[in-house]
């Protein structure tokens, strides 16, 4: 014998979870064993709580505990704008930088072919059939990410949307800031380029 | 709103756990809310269930699920000798070799000024009661890590049990000197154990 039977099924049981290997299981389940009963059974207990409470918003398909999500119930949120993201820690992300006020669609992935991901995958019927219902909406901005996945995913969905007549924007590349030129690889430096303002 | 209560709560609890920062805490959570229901409750029941069976042998102090431990109670051990180790894991790594066949006491960390850890925080005090008790045990063999802190204790626990007249064995240092036994592969922990000279 190794471990102990309920040791060895909480180590892989927690296996499982991604970029959690053997010995970060381990780690972990020991750590497990030896904190107070009321602290495990705290843990625990969030983990079904949160499985139980969130649901994806039928709208916009992010985490929510309530269907319409928070931002796509809030009155004060611009309703013309939606912005696209492959996942709902993306909308974490915008939110963060407190300059976006217009609602959120999510994708739940970006189109790759390699790992058998197709557009049919995502969530883009549904955003069509959101832009098509919502008169109001008069731009789209694509803020997938810009790994090739993202880009494609990116020129797949503007297609579609652009025969509808609005507004289809895509997130600027370029020069991260803070950044040092000197480290830009040379495709970001030459999207700065082109995306050059007047100041 | 960034995340929804039940979201955020579960993310807090994830990062109180041992090397999970907030990044790695976010996206254990994604994945457990999208897990089936079925699972989230088989991880989490797995968790309290592990903390309510395990406790410590009170002979060897190694987490087990009975007491005395299977390894403490099993007739075909070896009752003359002990091998101290700093950690649990450090049992199960060194069972993995297939070439101890004694008994073990798990200190429980090792000796560190620098974090405040003396020797009456570490299972040194029932290892002495556990020699001069037994008056079979006729070799004690100190596996600690080979760091600064494992050295330290192995020499203090040395110095405790040498007067008792049994042998006093150290491991060779054919495991890599600042290392964690943990993470010795089977054969130098064999090597190492096979090289064990008299302290």
């Amino acid at each position: 014998m190794l471990y102990p039977d309920s040791m060895l099924k909480l180590i892989e049981r927690l296996t499982k979870l991604p970029g959690i290997g053997p010995k970060t299981a381990q780690r972990l389940a020991y750590y497990i064993v030896t904190l107070p009963e009321s602290e495990v059974k705290n843990l625990a207990e969030s983990m079904v709580v949160a499985r139980q409470k969130i649901i994806y918003c039928s709208s916009c398909f992010n985490l929510s505990e309530t269907d319409p999500c928070e931002i796509c119930s809030n009155p004060f949120r611009d309703k013309s704008t939606i912005c696209v993201v492959e996942q709902p820690r993306d909308v974490v992300a915008m939110e963060k930088t407190g300059q976006y006020k217009g609602l959120y669609h999510v994708l739940h992935g970006a189109i790759s072919p390699l790992e058998g991901i197709g557009p049919e995958d995502l969530r883009v019927k549904e955003l069509l059939k959101r832009v098509e219902a919502g008169k109001d909406v008069t731009e789209v901005i694509l803020a997938t990410n810009t790994d090739v996945e993202g880009e494609t995913t990116a020129m797949y969905v503007a297609k579609l949307l652009k025969p509808l007549g609005l507004k289809v924007t895509r997130i600027a590349h370029g020069v991260p800031v803070g950044g040092d030129l000197e480290f830009a690889d040379q495709i970001t430096l030459s999207r700065a380029l082109e995306g050059r303002r007047e100041m």
